[in-house]
């Protein structure tokens, strides 16, 4: 499903984290959304504990295959694009903040880029100001003014989601293949139905045209399939024969 | 910054998870997204644990006031609109997925929703085929084809995302008043439709359920309205007593 991406490498760069457990979560999401190098700048838990690598499941390999780096300047001196995520609302008036879905959206309109980079900060206090100027553009997650931290791995589960789906939103989509019921075969279905519903009463023949078009419309805004307009045609044959072979005479 | 709701009252429903860290990440991001209600269903694991709190944080009071069930159906019981969240693709050819954006903005787009439900499966294997089935849709995230499968409070922090910025997006849009089934109206119908079908011999008993399943599936994705579904029960109901009244004894 993650088609047509206008980068060819991807890295998460998490900046201290301090809980194995998001660390794992996060090496997981890394293969949910095929990123393509995990890097950690001075982690402040064991990385490659048993605790993060149960949470990491088949994203192990982004544990161990991690680049660990002394700063973040390092960490991004490769890249062409760098993103940070910043949870913070008690930024300096100078920063200048903007939702997610723009620049991801910000992002995509760039015809390539060969390393991007999305930084989040530790679980606590998030980035330095020094931190987030080192980064392009900063994105923020709405949520809840009451309670608006996130924990770090739903922070970087939903930037991924977003950046995906941004892609998919910007290539020409793939078109669904539907075996859609023909008007044809809808309108001839229908006469049997009507016959049916006359029948058990349902309908009096000067008002069933009103009342039947209702139905018609409701299967035809349903996108109704080849095959589910045969089982309503079987369903009706179906009555119709008990009907006839239950009767008095 | 969430603003301009079009549903009261929003409940997180976990189908039978077994992770507490998963069930106390998921009470957080209740927090985080001003969630209404968790219900629990047929909890795996101590929901009231240690490890669930610690990562429920903030959102603790979640845990507390949780609500389990037994099962699913009672669950929804009082819900007007109810999503279900999927991550299977070895799913039945017969039900049918929509992107979670798309979903969203569907949901969006009613004027007043006063239940808004939104279930999860378990950790392992999602949710059943029957409990799909008590949704009005069901929606897919998006992720790599190597490893689709997302951590239970991830897929929860992206629908949570989602519904909160489509809430922002279509807060300024004109707004559809449709009058919608619920999910236990259809269900309800249903319980008539059976009995009709296997009465008139359509269904055979052993069969019934798959079939049956179909034609639901096919109702819930049509978007009917209450009024719909009224005129299909009033066909029904005219059908078994024309039946009764024109049989042999």
């Amino acid at each position: 499903m993650i088609l047509e991406k206008n980068f060819s490498n991807l890295k998460i760069i998490l900046v201290e984290p301090s809980g194995p457990l998001n660390v794992g979560s996060v090496a997981r999401l890394c293969s949910n959304f095929e990123v393509d190098e995990l890097r950690i700048v001075s982690p402040k838990c064991d990385i490659f504990s048993l605790e993060a690598k149960k949470m990491a499941l088949k994203g192990q390999k982004f544990l161990d295959n991690c680049k660990v780096f002394y700063n973040l300047e390092n960490a991004i001196f490769d890249c062409d694009l760098v993103l940070a995520s910043s949870g913070r609302i008690d930024v300096s008036k100078d920063l200048f903040f903007e939702s997610s879905e723009n620049v991801f959206n910000w992002t995509n309109s760039f015809k390539k880029i060969n390393n991007l980079a999305i930084i989040f900060g530790r679980e606590n206090n998030g980035l330095t100001n020094d931190e987030i100027l080192l980064a392009n553009k900063t994105f923020n997650i709405p949520t809840s003014k009451n309670n608006p931290s996130l924990n770090l791995s739903h922070a970087v589960s939903i930037a991924l989601y977003e950046l995906n789906k941004s892609s998919i939103r910007n290539s020409s989509q793939e078109l669904k293949v539907y075996n859609l019921a023909s008007p044809k075969q809808i309108h001839d279905s229908f006469l049997d139905i009507e016959e049916l519903l006359l029948r058990v009463g349902y309908l009096l023949k000067h008002t069933s045209k009103a009342k039947i078009g209702k139905f018609k419309n409701f299967i035809l805004r349903a996108n109704t399939s080849m095959h589910e307009i045969n089982v309503l045609r079987g369903i009706v044959h179906q009555i119709n024969w008990f009907l006839s072979n239950s009767k008095k005479n």
